[in-house]
Formats: structure tokens, sequence, C-alpha cells
């Protein structure tokens, strides 16, 4: 008997802590993992070290990383000199897109996935967009999701001759506590994970919004985040 | 009496002939012109002069540079070591995709056009691509055009609060031998420019697609291809 075909999904993994648990949540659903870490100019070596470490203990089948200088872009405190907020309250994390928004970023991500796609033979990209903890993102909502789903189907040659593609967004309605107890569920180490905006000498700082949205997540099932143990 | 308020346009900028002619077009309709020129992996240092020496003859308002290495996603003869083919007849370039697209290129390049823009505050993307010459490629399509407006209408913090975005393809429709013409009336300089796929000593080769497709259309205007001088 021959083994079932195994499909095969391309994972955007930044390392951080919801597409860690992208990678785990499409690997239950038997999709061999090609994951793809884009390095956009934000990147401190924490990040990408992160991703090496996760994709590794997930086992993924191939790993790649592709480098666009979207500091020569500008126009985010991610990419740019403009100073990343810190101890901000919810109220103010959810009430205006936060400089730490990337302009076009996810689209330029997914059109990195479109093309790694495309080249291994893939009708499945999977991003861990959330529109619940970063409501602010344009480029998080499931309006965006779908028109560069519709995109993608027009898009490649794949797309010209008849291949289909979904981008799978699972996260995109989740809050970050169910994110983590997916996660946790299928076995992802979020000590591995790194989520910070501005670390310092490599570990998370604790108090931008990125760390304070997982720490409290962690908090409200009554757990600590792993990559907040130093502080 | 206040000068009247320029739109800025962001036009994608290779330096061959189609975009060199899309600069000078969207000037024509009163825009100021930022250029980004991407560099991904398939650029020989002669298109990059190409772009320099283009953008800086129409006096653009600013030139961007964007590098992204999608030599590290191959699946091109532009971006891997396939070989660029030669001497094909008509029949054999419009027969199918051919072996030098890049995949997801054209929704890659529009995706990091769309940061660009959003940076500078431009609803306004010029693109070249075009639909006769190059049947073959998914993404110089309409539908394909009309699919990355769409996404562009909601993929931005600017699209979020409510600035709209067009996607401006002005040679989709027209021939080799029109886009020349309407440049040429411009006052672009061809012989700035570099199409060729497959350069030898920083010169176009002449026999690769794009070169011949560049010749045939001077010829049939009666004219010579001023890239083509040296052979």
């Amino acid at each position: 008997m021959l083994a079932p075909h195994t499909r095969k999904a391309v994972v955007l993994l930044s390392g951080g802590l919801d597409s860690s648990t992208v990678v785990a949540m499409a690997q239950a659903e038997g999709f061999e993992i090609h994951a793809l870490t884009v390095i956009y100019g934000q990147r401190h070596e924490v990040e990408i070290q992160a991703a090496k470490l996760v994709a590794k203990a997930l086992r993924v089948s191939a790993h790649k990383f592709v480098s666009v200088d979207l500091n020569q872009i500008g126009g985010s405190a991610l990419t740019s000199d403009i100073e990343v907020p810190k101890d901000r309250t919810e109220a103010q994390m959810t009430s205006e897109i936060p400089v730490t928004y990337v302009p076009a970023r996810n689209t330029i991500m997914l059109s990195l996935a479109l093309a790694y796609a495309e080249v291994v033979g893939s009708n499945d990209i999977f991003v861990g967009v959330n529109a619940v903890d970063y409501s602010g993102y344009p480029d998080c909502r499931p309006e965006f999701v779908a028109a560069f789903e519709a995109l993608s189907r027009v898009a490649t040659k794949a797309a010209a001759e008849g291949e289909s593609m979904t981008i799978h967004a699972p996260l995109i309605n989740m809050t970050k506590a169910e994110i983590i107890e997916v996660g946790q569920g299928l076995g992802v180490d979020y000590s591995l994970t790194h989520s910070c905006y501005d670390p310092i000498k490599s570990r998370a700082c604790g108090r931008c919004d990125s760390c304070q949205i997982r720490n409290n997540a962690f908090a409200s099932l009554g757990l600590f985040d792993p990559a907040l143990a130093h502080l």
C-alpha cells in the first residue's frame, strides 16, 4: 500500500508565540511543513534564533530564510528609529494602530510565502495573524486575508494552470490565552519563542505591547510566560 | 496663489523599456515620482545602473532601492541556475509560461511598492506590466492587477483610515511598438534602458525573448534598438 500523499504547507514562522503555534496546528492537520522566516530589518538575532529553535523542536521538513531590507522603506518603530512604546495600558494598546505597525508587512510576507509555495508545490499557506489582540493592525483582519487569498488565486503560474490556494489564518479570532492553550495541547515549547519588540541583551523586555499581551494571557491561565522567566 | 498640490506616485522602475516609459507617463499625468527599484537576486549591476540613469534622466523626486533575495526561493531562470532560452520563435515565446517567470514576482514587487506608498503618502502605484507581449506571465494580467488593487484597499493603515489606492498599469494592453512610440513622444532615452535577461559583459545579448521582443518592436517602427547598437 502506498503511503498517503502528504500535503505541503508553507508556514510563516517569526519565532514568536503565534506563528510557532500555527506550525503545530498545521502539523496536527497532517501537513508537511515548509517554514519561511522573513528577515525584514527589524530582527534582532534572538528572533532568528527563536525561529530556528522552534522549527527544530517541531521537526519541520524545511526552513527557509529570506531577507528583505524594509528599513530602506522605514515607517515603523520596528524598522527605523521610532521608539517602541512601553508600559501602555490595554486601552492605549487597542485605541489606535501602534507605531510598531510595519507598512504592508503581512502583504510582503505573504507574497514571499506565495513564491515559496509555488516553488515547493504547495496549495496551502498558514499565517499567524490575529485580529483580537492586535485589533489595530489592518493586515491582521479577516478581510485582508480574504483579499490576499483572492489575489493568490490569479497571481501565479500554478494558479494560471488551475491550482487553487488557501490562506489559513487559524488564530484570527482566537484570544492569546486560547492560542496558548491550543499550543500547549500540541506540545509547543513557549520557552523557545520570542515575541518582544525591543529585547534587552537578547531577552524580552516585559514592557512593550507584545510582552504585556503575552504575559497577561499566560497569567489569565494561571501560568508564567517562560519568555519572561529572567525578569 | 498657492501651487497646486502635486500628487505623489510610486513607480516600480527596473531600468527596462517598459518601466522607464511608465515613469514618463506618470510624470505626464502630473505625478511627483517616487521610483522604487527592487533588487531581487536576478540583477546584474548593469540593470541597477540602467535604473539609476533613467531615474536621473527623467528627474524623479526620489529613488529607493530595496533588496529581497529571491534566489533563496529560486524557481526561475532569472534567480537560479536554469538556463535562459535563446533564439526562440514568436510561437515558442507565447506558447507557454517561460522559465524566466519568477514565482510571485509582481506580487512581491507591488507589496514593496505598497509599503513605500504608505510611507511617502501616495495613493497611486504605477507598474509596467504588459499582457500583450508576455501573455504567459500570470501576474501581468488585468485580473491580477485588479486583485492587487482590491488587496491594497484593505492592507494598510492608510486604507484602514479611509485612503484609497489605485494600481495603474498603463501598458497592460499596449504592444511593445506602441509603448516605444509613447515613450519617444515623452522623451524617454531608450539607450539608457536595459531589458536583457542574460547580458554578456554588461550588454544586451540580443537573443533572449526580452531582447528579441524589443528589437522586433523597434524594427516594426523602422528604428534600431539603441540597446543593441553594439551588436
